[in-house]
């Protein structure tokens, strides 16, 4: 059985759709959920989406990843840039993971120039909104049909 | 008319395809040019990928995509990096930018974490070798579309 | 109708009043609760007081604000120094928004020296132990007066 | 006798009230003294305003406010960042200091993040204008009254 | 009546025991608490074990740990190097604290080697694996018995 | 036959139990190695303690461990923060090392907070006093007897 | 009325002529004064030099400039480097500000290298030594004529 | 025979006049070279205007400018802040260099505060636009005067 | 004619001897240059002392040490970390200048091991509270009688 | 058939020879690489000496020296401190690197102590002069003799 | 009976007197000793001085002054900037430390500004030569005499 | 008469041959003096092998050489990094140093990237093993021929 894409969202991400749509368009978590799944079909994947504003929870959705995923889609959002924790618990995955940001870090404070993620992710897209997650679903599977 | 997506290359890239192949793939940026033309094919527009080991030349070859070319996807290699004149080259243009490495520059050298490139890229693809620069392609056409 | 003003508070806040008495006085977070209460009165304002350990929370109350309330006051103890999560949830406020310390973190170690609250909070109240509660009302009620 | 409340200044205050009147407002620190005086009649406290640009004046400001003032509001303004001498002065002083600014320093360029008075202020109020000197002197009569 | 040790544990020490059991063995926090109250037995005390990934809850063991422990031993893992509120609940015990960590921090990435915890802990083993455990309860059992 | 264990003692230690008895104790590094000798008896293993206050002699006795110990327990003091030399020579050892503090280095001087053992060390204890000899010998014993 | 070009410097200034005249020429600035006057006379301008030692004194000769000139050149010598009230005053200008050095901060030690003044000029001239004014006075009657 | 003026352009300057004309002119390189050379006229000197985007060609013009120029002015453009190469062959020539910028570099990104030209430039011109040329040329025509 | 040695002194000096007299003693500067006139007067030297709270006046003392002194005993007080303005009229100084502090700067806060005074000054005195005022006199006569 | 030494050198090493020949010698390149081959003939190699002023030239130079050379002598010069692209192509050399310099960059500026090609070269010359050529000749043939 | 003052001297002291005697005097230290014993004599003290290059004999010259000396005046020489061993046997002194260096350190490399000695001397003597020496007991036999 | 080379050595060197001698050759500090004297026969040399653990002796090592050796080759290993004393001590020498390394110091830890040595150093010989012994000798003698 085919295990299915994880994508995972840290904190304030629960309020995509709601806030500023004219910049970040108005779709939700839900919507964009909905639609990988439906990407997702020809190639016999599922897609899970779970969104937490905890870091502890984020922690504990990457190590459900390790035995019930065959790729991780993280958009760490803040936690990007100060979670060792994180970091930790992705150290643990023997799976693909790509780190997705709606928008281009560098071209933002200083403080998100740095990226817990990064050093170990596989491979990393950013700035290209919510039609990032879509591009990140084409690389992963790619990345898992190999 | 539709003008085409330059897909611009720097130093060392002229050697993809000749080089430890069983990394990097043995498509040589010839073929990835030959690809990327069939993919584009059907949003009606072509795609022309340069290489260049100057950063001089790099420069101009950004300078020519300012009014010849609808996006550019740019993977600068070590010229991301040091590069103020890329910078700035690039930051003339009022057309679409990706940031293209084979690799992620994060799990490697510090000197690879800083780019010129990112602050003024429109997004950012890495660490999916080869396969990226058709990532990047499906990016820039959504992009553009718009 | 009047919404009213939070005022929002961070780890090891629930043991105020409760530990070192001589110091930080014997006023519990629900007697300082109280006692803005009396005071907003006459501006015909209610506050409401929260406390959480967890920074996940703590983004949650902020987000609810958003709605709920015609101004912060936040206390935000140490994720003052360590959370992006706090600062992007507060960027996401119309409305004004005062930090609030009870001691001087300046006077304090290094690393209390950094504020991700700061660059986005309206004003700044430090030091004053926790008669800045009633200072921070005062200065939030003629912002809000406006 | 009660000892008067000393309001110290630093450089280009005395501009205020003159210069961006729609930010700053157009009350003048002779505007503000006489308000202040009006505000702390009932507390049996006179206020006595200063201003100069003048480094070694706001040092002569700050030795006389050592044996005739109960408490010293200092908007040390540009010294703020780069006055050892004021630092130094301030240290002599037995009795409770407050440091304020019109705005939030904390959200302007990086020079105005480290204060030399900071460590040594009794409490800090940044960000609220004109109407932090009457903050300030609120604060300053519950300290100065116990 | 003697109070127990309590052995706080932090973020992915809930797969200790499970992931790489070739590396760190294959005991779990469980069989180590049975351990460890074995060995405690003749001082007279008991031990209890805790583990969160949650920053907020491991504040709220500390806090407990105030009333109800002779001592805490802390593995903070991820939290050690980020985690300001951690070391705010730490600084409110008037009990010995002992710092451990299953390998040697300063062995690895840099971002390992800032502690917020050893400032203020009584001492410090690192670097032993599962058998630290044990190592930290003499330790703590001679602390507490003096 | 057993190999013993070696104990190396950096610079100012020859003056431990003669200064500040009421902080350190009374016991001087002679009564450490006679304690740590019965001690190590039922493992059938030696101890043989070292003092110089010369970083070129500290160099040579852990030349000599090389061949004449099973494992080094190393306190450093300064050197700890300031030799390569002493770092350079621990490399060449394929025996387990300990390094052992007094004091907590990290509650100390930023200058200690650096030492050129801990990333060659396989464990660090650091905090307690001269009991911490003890913890080190069970530890040591217990690395080497697997 | 035209309104004059203020041409301000600050400490040391006063000894230029007096001190080493084979290097920096025996010219005092009533000498430059006086030069620039005849100078400026063709564009129907007047030039107004002053000089102090003291950076309150600068800080009110720039507010001056503020209603009574129409643009200033300012050589503020060692206050390039250290002061932030000079910065602040300067800001309030509406004018064109020229920042004059008679030799190359650059070539010289590094507490020379930052500046002030240059984030907020409208153009440097440095290095020329004392005919460094006359080009200034060129260059600001070009920008004052425009 | 008198030697002529090397006015030496870096990467992108090709562009001026094409480019926002509004905000740098619509004057060319070309249109400048004539402007200056109608100005050195009466001083009996020429001026020779080049440019290039290549760092290995810029190095070539100033290896020339050794024996075919009385003076160097040189807008190094990004080379400025990247180039050691463009440094070492400047410290090659006896003759005076000036170094010219559009804009004034310490009021933009924090990588153009450093200059490889500024430490062994004679003076530097910042920040007055293409009329920096013609201030540049007057202040060489005086240095190669004497 | 013999030229007087010239004791210069920094901001809030002249609260010396009124201030902590149980620290620093209760002579005055009145009472120092006394007694340093009676041990000057066996080499036919007088002694003037001054002191000043404005970094412009200490410039100002120290120009005119250039032409009335045969020495300079400077203790710059906060100055010696902020001031370029003393360090460059130091500069113009062809005599000997000796440093002094009451205190020891290394052994207090950070901000105060940098001295823009060392660099140039003959020799550094500090730490011996008033009595280095006769050290430093001492030196002086030493090195003004070669 | 033996393949032969490259010895490659970077900007303004063309004008070796014709500048300050009482420092460098008169020895052009040409000459030096008329004396390496005669040097190098006994063992059966040849010499073949390359220079450029192009940083993407010199990558092409180490590109070719990748299947036609035995070793690569490297004088990169300027490029030593910035060139990331001359560090990635020296990665794909499986052959010694050696890096030569005629002065010893660590006696010089700051900015030269930072070398992009240390970190991946087998061996290091610096200081000799011209006669390092000679020096690198000997211990290459030493290598590949091997 | 009067404890001596020991004058303690670092690495390279040894040669005093025999190198450079036209800039350092042609004293060597038996020379220095002989002329501070007679000095000492009216205040009924010896002088003892001693010289090592070793970093552990000079942490046991310092440990035996501890019962021997009535004071400290340390030389350190290069171990100044290097040694925390030196510091460490400094600490456990209960007797004053003059820091004396012959030449001023902070008129040199920048390695030499920091000092390990300064922030636990009572005071610092530096700059004067070899009459340093002498001043040092002058305001030794000052410290001692209280 | 010919004064000899010094070959001096710093810690840990004394187990060059015994030691991995798959990695470092069998050839120990002896049979490389032997082959020394051999090689430098012809040009009338001896060379004298010097070992030392000891910083202290090292320093006095290079003091000998200041009067008994015609050239210093210097392998400082480990004190490379932390000796100001061994920098002192070859500041004062009048004859030529080279600083040898068995490895390429700058492909291993950073804190191996600083050299005390190197700012004096005539050249720099590094990364070729034991064979960088003869590579240094030949340098020398064509130094001291000249």
């Amino acid at each position: 059985m085919n295990l299915p894409v994880h994508v995972l969202n840290g904190p304030n991400l629960n309020l995509l759709g709601l806030r500023e749509p004219e910049i970040y368009g108005s779709d939700t978590l839900a919507d964009i959920e909905a639609r990988l799944n439906v990407r997702a079909q020809t190639s016999g994947r599922a897609v899970v989406l779970r969104q937490t504003n905890y870091e502890g929870e984020l922690v504990e959705h990457i190590q459900q990843a390790r035995t019930e995923a065959c790729g991780v889609i993280l958009n760490p959002a803040a936690y990007t840039h100060t979670s060792v924790a994180v970091h930790d618990a992705l150290k643990m995955l023997a799976i693909p993971i790509i780190e997705l940001h709606l928008t281009n870090p560098h071209a933002r404070e200083a403080f998100r120039h740095k990226s817990f993620v990064s050093p170990i992710a596989t491979g990393i897209i950013a700035g290209f909104g919510a039609s990032g997650y879509e591009l990140a679903l084409d690389a992963m599977l790619g990345l898992v049909a190999t």
